[in-house]
């Protein structure tokens, strides 16, 4: 847990670290978020991280509360002060304080909030090692989901559904009965020697680790292909993955119950990994 | 503006009044809430929006951290405080405060915040004899619209779409490009001598104002009708409305710049109002 938290330009211990009632985060989910990931002391992605979150912020007319420059400041403090060498930072933005009321205020500013939270390195070896189990549901969420926005009560009641039935993670299942992605993660199978995963669009989120792992696999030249995908093209599957920033790229056993190959992680699992770990972008604090 | 608000179990000052950084209203839109009218010195509707709060809790499967009795007294505490004689009372109930994790977290309680905001007798009025312009946009919204939750993102920019048109409210038009409802209004046609109001469903929100209005319509003996209605028959309309708990029966006198009517409130909307108006339940405080 975080000792210290950002929360509009003050340094606050976590207990004490608050918001007003009427930030239009709290009664609208009016704002974006980004997690980085801390891996040994440095920052994963963290430009490919900002970029997005600039852009999240620019679809919603959002304005940046302070200079990038200003704010890896902030983020770099947080994982200092909070003595993180491997976990995450939170860093999220809404449209700010006003007096409730639909349509977008004028002349307020945007609230920024960064909490940093330490995650035991063994805890990623340890559900690497065993892989994780995933069940479906449908995607319930927004139309604009290429958004990193706050609206996130679909992806929780996924999560939670899937937590329900002993899963870690949920696919989520659009009109057509293709898989869009997971409700915090990218979805990928392994069918035929190609690594597949659903194209961008506004019915996914753009993944930072995605994109990383296709920028290795070309580099490792690895046949990779972004098409959509379904339950049936999962169960010819020899091997799933899921990719998020706190993830990294994990091995899928089992989706609704029925194993993906032998239902341990399969004999590709490290290599895809690698190729993201070594196409990864590690920034200095 | 509130100049009292109860924040979990404290009477706060506005600008004093908080909540912590980690709420999941705030990090996920993992709330609901209602919005009751004052008329008065009196609530309109209490029991009805309470209803529909117990139901959108339970759908969520969030804990109502009050008896129903503490509840009504904290309201009417706010209206009080506040020296609402007309206006509305804002009270918002998220899941709780837990560390990020999008599965609901065990043992937390969940946050209650209350708002109230007197609004002069004369706005409604006004808006009433002038009647309101609306614009159209695609309904970008979750498929649980059913549930009064805080996951209002789409809403948020489907009003502020409408407001750049120089329009107070905005339709939204569904897949098979009927309108559903309003981003916080439910939306009616008045076609040959019946009242067309969309069925309920989880497309759309079982507004507490379209039920009470359909009561005095039946009690009146004024036609009307459940059923989808697109654009076209919107052009053919002799009239039109939203319905709200603050905005009441309110009178569409433009949809995306086509006049309704003859571009001003009709013959009929006074019947409605009353009809609307005679059917609502005030409680004491």
């Amino acid at each position: 847990m975080s000792r210290v938290a950002f929360v509009n330009g003050e340094y606050l211990q976590y207990e004490k670290s608050k918001i007003h009632i009427e930030d239009r985060g709290y009664q609208f989910a009016d704002g974006v978020y980004e997690v980085f990931a801390v891996i040994d002391n440095k920052l994963a992605d963290y430009d490919a991280h900002m970029s997005r979150l600039l852009r999240s912020l620019y679809e919603l007319k959002i304005k940046m509360p302070y200079s990038r420059k200003s704010i890896f400041f902030h983020v770099s403090n947080i994982v200092k002060q909070n003595l993180i060498s491997n976990g995450l930072v939170y860093l999220q933005i809404s449209r700010g304080v006003a007096s409730r009321d639909f349509k977008f205020p004028n002349n307020i500013k945007s609230s920024l909030v960064i909490i940093g939270k330490s995650i035991p390195l063994d805890q990623y070896t340890n559900s690497f090692n065993k892989g994780i189990n995933v069940s479906t549901t449908r995607d319930l969420r927004w139309k604009r989901v290429d958004i990193k926005s706050l609206n996130l009560l679909a992806p929780v009641l996924a999560k939670q559904a899937a937590y329900k039935k002993n899963c870690q993670e949920s696919w989520l299942i659009d009109d057509n009965n293709y898989i869009t992605e997971g409700s915090s993660s990218n979805a990928w199978i392994y069918h035929d020697g190609t690594l597949i995963t659903r194209p961008v669009s506004d019915s996914i989120l753009n993944g930072i680790t995605r994109s990383t792992l296709i920028k290795g696999l070309k580099k490792r030249k690895i046949k990779y292909k972004e098409a959509k995908f379904n339950l049936n093209d999962v169960k010819k599957s020899s091997e799933a993955f899921i990719t998020s920033a706190t993830q990294h790229v994990m091995p899928v056993v089992k989706v609704n119950n029925i194993k993906i190959g032998k239902g341990v992680p399969g004999p590709r699992a490290r290599d895809f990994q690698i190729a993201y770990m070594e196409s990864l972008k590690l920034t200095e604090l």
